[in-house]
């Protein structure tokens, strides 16, 4: 019997997280919902993002039968995670948790550099889940990372891409300063943004030698394989040896994709964060 | 006795407008309302922001006052000036007609490249108005230039101008290449985003010699010295001789913000918009 996973995000970044999930669960199916009329969340109020997140979430579990949802969202992982597990009546799992577990597994240091947007940085989600975890954690908003992306500026060879190196550059060398003044001695960077992983060349060539490079999407992967693993859920979607690639999966039975809005848009660039061609994305109104 | 100008735009880009009609008309008061909260309109349908619109002006002129009604923001003016002349009963003047009223001043080959946002280019806007003054129009979305602005990287003798700057020489490069291919020889360059007044300096040194440059934010404030000059209107705020300097205006009486959310950023930013401190900032709900 064939699983669905439910991949929700207030836009279509979170196809990293997706793609990284398609790798390691070829058997399942998945719905993957962008609420891309009501972006970005990250400017919107708590409770505003928590309705938002949650009518997402009905939609795929009631309408598509997830019967696992990846919240591929920062800024509904750290505003919402609540409003959403109260929602539904599948397992959640947001983005934030599994992306500073990793970086705790990661470091020998205890102190963690964070790459993210505004929003996810004026939350300090990921600083408070790693203080959990016993690390210290310095923040840095990189608004220009996500504008670059879409531009589709990410190529390392071109005159373009020689402007996304020179910015991560100084955001780098901003957050490095950052962590020397408060006497920190990092060792790890956390991706804390579901964009970055398309920077991933760029910033693993620009952080200093040593440095250990997190991808949330990847964490989040290794966070659902080890719930299911534990079969401590109703869906046990497991991985089968040798599968896993991306020839293996019929992408027209296995994957459907939902967008509120810009459907254009998200067909056009999506093929980008996804790794594979899109396809049909279905229009879908989810009411104020 | 001082009369009143609404400024409206959907976030603070602007109070680069307000600040070319506080030179053009010091002895006005000025009400500026930033629909911060529901930003961006760029990616809402058009009859959202229509209703988005006309609530933004109702409050300016109802509960402020206004007599004539500047839309600062490109894609409201875009899409909704029907709509929101219908709603107020006063003058409303937007930013695009006057762009493309000096652009046709300012052109003899009658070929004109206009930078704007994305959703600005996708209205073609500018392109329909230029078309109706007999100009050809190349239009160029300039997404990573609202982020730069933002960033602060707006200094020209800065490591992080130089990548404002090279980021610039990029989009010319695009537009006239554009331009080229559709045979068109231009000789003007249209601003057409109310954040880009501050890449000015950039801009100004990246254009080809002999391309002059149109702030759309001068432009309409030229058009609305011309209209009220015309006298055709109830509200004839008239420049006085030798005023219009920044020195001879009280900002605490004759200037007062209003925003729908982020007034922490407005306060933060504005000022670098309007070249003068922005002060306090009201909230204000204008509802769903």
């Amino acid at each position: 019997m064939t699983h669905t996973i439910g991949v929700f995000d207030s836009g279509f970044g979170g196809l990293t997280v997706l793609r990284a999930l398609i790798r390691r669960f070829p058997r399942a199916q998945f719905a993957f919902l962008g609420d891309t009329a009501r972006l970005p969340y990250g400017s919107k109020s708590r409770r505003t993002i928590a309705r938002y997140a949650a009518q997402s979430a009905q939609f795929l579990v009631r309408e598509q039968g997830a019967e696992f949802l990846v919240i591929a969202c920062n800024t509904a992982s750290a505003l919402a995670l609540d409003a959403i597990q109260d929602a539904v009546p599948v397992p959640v799992l947001g983005v934030i948790e599994p992306g500073a577990s990793a970086a705790r597994a990661a470091s020998r240091s205890g102190d963690v550099l964070v790459m993210a947007t505004d929003a996810t940085v004026q939350s300090h989600a990921y600083a408070t889940a790693c203080r959990a975890r016993g690390l210290r954690a310095i923040e840095k908003a990189c608004p220009l990372l996500v504008p670059l992306v879409e531009e589709g500026w990410t190529d390392p060879d071109t005159h373009t891409g020689a402007v996304t190196a020179e910015v991560i550059r100084i955001y780098l060398e901003e957050l490095n300063a950052q962590a020397a003044a408060e006497g920190l001695d990092p060792d790890t960077l956390v991706l804390g943004c579901t964009h970055y992983p398309l920077l991933r060349p760029f910033i693993s060539r620009a952080v200093s030698p040593g440095i250990r490079v997190i991808d949330s999407a990847e964490a989040v992967a290794d966070a659902a394989a080890l719930i299911f693993a534990q079969a401590e859920l109703p869906c046990p979607i497991l991985p089968q040896a040798g599968e896993g690639t991306k020839e293996e999966i019929d992408p027209q039975t296995a994957l459907r994709f939902f967008a509120t809005d810009s459907v254009e848009k998200f067909e056009r660039l999506g093929s980008r964060f996804l790794d594979r061609p899109v396809g049909k994305v279905e229009l879908v109104d989810l009411g104020g």
